[in-house]
């Protein structure tokens, strides 16, 4: 269905800010762009970033509009985990099947890329123009230099807030009465470092990888670039122990590599000055509801649900939002109020599914990788998806590698996990985790699973 | 331990902040208390109360400051729930053991004492003066007209946010990072009603007695006041076939008690034009973490933890708070950054299990009251607990009568209810709930928890 051209605000140059631009401009929609920030084109990116994994949810709402090509070019498949454990060989795990990865792209790079792209398109962006207040039922915003400055009033026929996890748009409507809301932080921060490349340009580490040094409280990743880097992340609880309260001087911080990551620390450049240099992030899953008002505003991504990154799941979820918008636009045409009612019941519980498999995925690597029995168990549902791709598809390729519902992958990984605590039970685990027997035992569970 | 005497601000003049008010008097620190309303002394009530059921927990912090006697002279004992079912006789509920009751007192009753009570001792109020912005490090706060009109400033040694679920300070504290924080709104809201006393002066109905006429997914309740009257209040979902949003006109209303409240509709004053005189509130669960900032800024009641009033321990809690706060200060003296923190380690986990324990009381309410089995289950712990009432304290005891953490009254509520649903499993239950059979079942269940 055409859609009638409107006036709309998107408050938020993030990337999908810029992707929800482009989508609205392909549709006719006069479209400005506002962004407290400076252009991201014209400045050093901020060195607190986890490059992004893009993965088949990110890439179908890319190709809708024509830039799964475009977007690839800065985009490095990685088809499988490097593990870096300490005293072990460097051993390999791959994602899913043959032909399928996860892209590592850089965030500074995709998000000048999109803008480029959004600008091309038509849209028109207002960058160090900060949002103040809005006015939820006559779609206003009012932006000016400080909160108690001169403001300058637009009036718009939509607004989308995709201006992130504290997304001011959304802390307007937080004060109506009835909104549901939450924030959690967890324990852990990050800090972002770098591994450059060689100096003809190459990667120093093997750059179709995912690079992990599980250290089981705490751990290091890193993502390559198209430049021969590596961002590198360290996760590290705030407090305790081994913990960033603990590393305040450049000796500690240095004697804390030499320790825990041996291998990798005289490949990170300027280690400790960019560990002082660069901020400690916290991380935070934000969940709330209502996620629109009336046929006005709209909250799309981070603002309407910020995960934890532990899924490399927070872009693919918001694009997969605009995706979703976009449908539903097809259906609806002009009312845009059942556009936005429809958009936030369809997503809302997909949202909080993926922000619990974060969530998951954070208490897993941060307790879990060092036990056995959890990594046998891994091993047994591996070898068994493998034999049965039809009846065992795992969590990790429902969400990654698949356009269904994450609800959807929530439920069956809970039923598999359900399986798998009885088949763990079997006697002699152990030595007999690939025989005919536990084969038959996990086929029949399958089937009892169906029949109620 | 004795206190240096501080110059500390208290924000909002309600029941807790006047009492806090009134210990730290005690102590001999300076004492501002600033409110963003006028003084509710010089107005009318707001008619959007529940009336407040005063429990040990209260008493206990009244008493400490030698005011119980005070408050006893406008509050009515209520040892029983009197229920009106439709098509039955009344019937009575009795609270707990001979001698303990519930205490109604009017809300706005109360807070008019506790701040004529706080003035007297010395602090000093400031009505009608909004705080817009909070320094925490400093213990500065700024107030104003508005938002954007000149602030006026004031230094302070310590800040109590005492104001309420939607607090200001709280607010301030919220957008630092690492600060978690939920509201969750129920999905029903409340409407305050009142009934008025016989010519002579009397109560309409028993005044011993916490009224309810329950209606499954809605009710009504009715709580005395010592001038005679009762105020009412109807609980009753938002949306939906029985709902505030469906009855918009006084017909509509007049009908909605002919059917549902027959036997009591007469006695409301001015049914429908309170009923659309009088707000729809909204009731919130809100749950954050920290309550304080260094040994500047704490939170106290309300703002630290709101819950649903299905307990009736929204007050209870706040001035065991207070109680807490005050023992605190015994031990640590002028170490208010250990006083703060041991405060919030304290009470978290308690605030906590109310919360919880509150709103499950909504649930039950709404959905297991016409439940036969249920209150089966109910009749069978209350003869249980009868008979050995030093091996079974119902946790509605353990939260009103007595002063034990209510986190562990949450706890050994969790482990009563696993043994009843044993319990329940009993062949023929219905007729066999009071035989010995099944009271040496409990008797061994319960053996059999201790030995875990």
């Amino acid at each position: 269905m055409t859609q009638t051209p409107k006036n709309i605000a998107i408050i938020g140059s993030g990337l999908v800010g810029s992707l929800l631009a482009i989508y609205l401009r392909k549709r006719g929609h006069k479209i400005t762009v506002f962004d407290r920030r400076p252009d991201i084109r014209t400045i050093k990116f901020s060195g607190r970033s986890i490059n992004l994994a893009m993965s088949n949810r990110g890439w179908k709402a890319l190709k809708k509009v024509g830039l799964e090509d475009n977007i690839r070019e800065i985009a490095i498949p990685m088809d499988k985990r490097a593990m870096h454990v300490n005293d072990k060989p460097l051993y390999f795990q791959k994602y899913g099947k043959e032909g399928e990865a996860i892209w590592s792209i850089s965030r500074g790079v995709l998000n000048r890329r999109m803008i480029d792209l959004a600008e091309a398109s038509g849209a028109v962006f207002r960058f160090n123009e900060k949002v103040w207040d809005v006015d939820l039922p006559e779609a206003k915003i009012f932006t000016g230099k400080s909160e108690k400055s001169e403001w300058k009033e637009y009036k718009f026929d939509h607004i989308f807030g995709c201006d992130g996890a504290f997304s001011r748009v959304r802390h307007k409507m937080q004060r109506r009465s009835r909104f549901d809301y939450s924030q959690d932080f967890i324990e852990v921060g990050y800090k972002e470092l770098t591994i450059p490349p060689n100096e003809d340009g190459s990667h120093k580490l093997d750059k179709n990888s995912f690079h992990i040094w599980p250290r089981g409280k705490f751990m290091l990743i890193a993502l390559p670039n198209i430049d021969g880097s590596f961002t590198c992340t360290l996760f590290l609880p705030f407090e305790g122990e081994v913990s960033f309260e603990n590393i305040t001087t450049k000796k500690e911080a240095k004697n804390f590599f030499k320790v825990h990551f041996p291998t990798v620390r005289k490949e990170i450049e300027n280690l400790t000055e960019d560990f002082f240099d660069n901020p400690t992030s916290a991380m935070v899953t934000m969940k709330c509801f209502p996620w629109t008002y009336w046929n006005k505003v709209a909250l799309v991504g981070d603002s309407a649900h910020a995960i934890v990154p532990f899924y490399g799941q927070g872009m693919n979820a918001g694009f997969e939002d605009i995706d979703v918008l976009d449908q539903l636009m097809d259906v609806h045409g002009d009312d845009w109020e059942a556009i936005f009612d429809a958009y936030q019941k369809s997503r809302k519980p997909n949202a909080d599914a993926i922000a619990e498999l974060s969530y998951r995925n954070f208490m897993e690597m941060s307790s879990k990788t060092a036990n056995s029995k959890f990594l046998l168990q891994k091993k047994i549902e591996k070898h068994f998806a493998a034999k049965y791709p039809d009846k065992w598809i795992p969590v990790y390729s429902r969400v990654t590698f698949s356009d269904r519902p994450y609800a959807e992958a929530l439920a069956i990984g809970d039923e598999q996990e359900l399986i798998m605590k009885e088949v763990m039970k079997f006697p002699d685990i152990e030595n007999k985790w690939d025989t005919e027997e536990l084969e038959q035992l996990i086929l029949g569970l399958l089937e009892n699973k169906k029949a109620t």
